[in-house]
């Protein structure tokens, strides 16, 4: 064995802090799980059935590198509806994680900032630094409103992007009109790089979602099935902006993930045409009744999308909450594994309404014995 | 459009000649098409069978990082059965690229050398250069074997890896025993990584496969079912090799590919205990075929496996002999895609018997024109 093989870059990655969770949990029998960051509802039956129909055609080769034609038609036409764009291009990733990878590592180089806003989503960091850049984290508590001005402040000459996630993982924030207006505004200014993941779109309970892209016309907006229609384990996502970055993405892709898997894009049409309202009705109600359960004693603010709140803990300490949680047989995440601060924990309410419920009782046994 | 965004890897990393190819013969009507480097018939029906199985059955959320426990055991049984490494261990990957992806980046810091054999498949300097690190190339010319004693004066303080690739895309030379082992006793004596692409492996011709890490039990093995099964468009892949580096794949693996296609690794298991030996057998009698159709006009050398022969080009550029080529309906691949010399081209032999005779035949009437 020799250590000396493995590159500096994975120092600075630690694992998922989410899979730590899961390891200290994993001899908890029948746990109420509120961790899980996936519908808990199967592929829809028509995207499975498409899915099928792929196979069967024969649609099991390489697909060209940008995606197929049918599903990148429907994404374009959309996408030209929304934003009227002259430049702007569709791209088919492997999941949205795809997206993000290939963006990052087409724009950063060593040395080059990113404006993250904290609590982020964990990949953002370990992306950035595989492709050598440096996470400038901008924090938004107590209400995770994006911060104008502390944005302004934070542009140096090293600044080459800002990494923007609405609605947010983990607090549930959606962005106003005004917010989203002032960074895409700012973004355009200082030639920085808006890098939009949207993930979540879908998922707005309280108000319309607005991209960046409406004020914007150069930004990079990342995007996939994984969440609206429970293909997470599909790996098909998307993405579009400027052609110059779409190009290089599309390069990149060649030699990495060479495409989103084939017969999945098939189905992926299928889910393209799929109406989700129904599911995003279900959530809201779960959001609403966690809400309600928990509101009393517990500090929640957020969670107008998604399927995540991210409550302060009770006693100041995400971990030690956690830690208590899970001794009662509750799955949550510490806030620390999304942030630099430990002050909150994450709940998703990807979950039966039974353990929802299960899982508020927990909580608020534990909030009344703090 | 801001051309600044762009960072300056993606400026050393070139669109696919391979792509470049296609898109010039993109205007021809039904060609003889030698070109693809996949295989020629459709995933078999019982793997197709058991990827329906796992939608049905709800496999389509994320899976483990690692892969699937059921896939996992099936490789690692394997593993330990032909090597014996109290260390090795086995993962799933997005491929064989994703598998490529993952253990350059995390082995080659920046400034890092790989010792790669020229002719190369073309992913190999792309993907040195996306995790910063500097090819090395070694020329294999004439005929393909491995020189270890320039391989000896290459290494340097900055090398760290040999990338080694038996059976070769695009030449089809096949390693012999003393040439492995003659290599994987190297990189050990100089405490190098040995990154061994055993993608081809099944496709051995005239002679038993051999492992690198079947001398040296620190080689990291990269393989997978796209070629062998015909499953290239559903990203699964396999590495083994010490655990060290291969925990830090699955790490990396966590947020970039987050995890193989899910239900195709269901699929895979199935794969695993396919016999695939009618497939090997019907290649064997196309290299054959090809090779007795083009030997009195071409000198070929390898050929010894997978499914590519790399023929001297008359009139000695392979660039200029590929436009003819083209010109007359019959798609090939120019040698200076895969290498720093343009003296030879690729032709794939995973194609119906028509077409490897019309091929020929176009390949015999430029020859004799030359």
């Amino acid at each position: 064995m020799s250590d000396r093989w493995i590159a500096d870059r994975m120092k600075k990655i630690d694992a998922s802090g989410i899979r730590k969770v899961f390891d200290l949990a994993a001899q908890l029998k029948d746990p109420v799980n509120l961790s899980i960051g996936q519908p808990h509802f199967d592929t829809p039956q028509p995207i499975q059935d498409a899915l099928n129909r792929a196979v069967a055609e024969g649609k099991n080769a390489y697909s060209q590198t940008q995606g197929i034609k049918p599903l990148l038609e429907l994404i374009q036409g959309s996408v030209d509806e929304e934003f009227g764009h002259s430049d702007r291009k569709a791209f088919v990733t492997s999941g949205t994680s795809g997206g993000l990878m290939l963006a990052l590592s087409v724009i950063l180089n060593p040395g080059d900032e990113v404006i993250v806003f904290d609590p982020w989503f964990v990949m953002y960091k370990h992306l950035a630094t595989l492709a050598g850049g440096t996470v400038r984290f901008i924090s938004t508590y107590p209400d995770f409103k994006i911060p104008l001005e502390r944005v302004r402040g934070a542009i140096n000459e090293r600044t080459k992007m800002i990494l923007f996630n609405s609605p947010a993982n983990p607090s549930g924030y959606v962005a106003s009109e005004q917010e989203v207006r002032g960074l895409a505004e700012l973004a355009q200014e200082h030639d920085l790089a808006l890098l939009s993941d949207e993930i979540y779109r879908a998922f707005c309970y309280d108000q319309e979602f607005v991209s960046p892209a409406k004020f914007n016309d150069q930004t990079i907006v990342i995007d996939g099935f994984s969440k609206s229609h429970s293909m997470t384990g599909w790996r098909v996502g998307w993405c579009h902006g400027p052609e110059h970055v779409i190009q290089q993405m599309a390069k990149l892709q060649q030699f990495t993930f060479v495409c989103a898997p084939h017969p999945a894009q098939w189905a992926a049409c299928e889910a393209w045409k799929y109406d989700i309202s129904p599911m995003v009705d279900e959530y809201r109600k779960k959001r609403d009744l966690i809400r309600a359960e928990l509101s009393e004693d517990f500090e929640i603010e957020g969670a107008g999308g998604a399927f995540y709140m991210f409550p302060t803990a009770p006693g100041g300490s995400g971990t030690e909450f956690v830690k208590r949680a899970i001794a009662n047989n509750l799955l949550i995440i510490p806030g620390n594994v999304f942030s630099s601060e430990d002050t909150h924990f994450r709940i998703s309410y990807a979950a039966t309404d039974d353990q929802l419920k299960r899982g508020a009782e927990i909580l608020r046994n534990l909030a009344r014995e703090s």
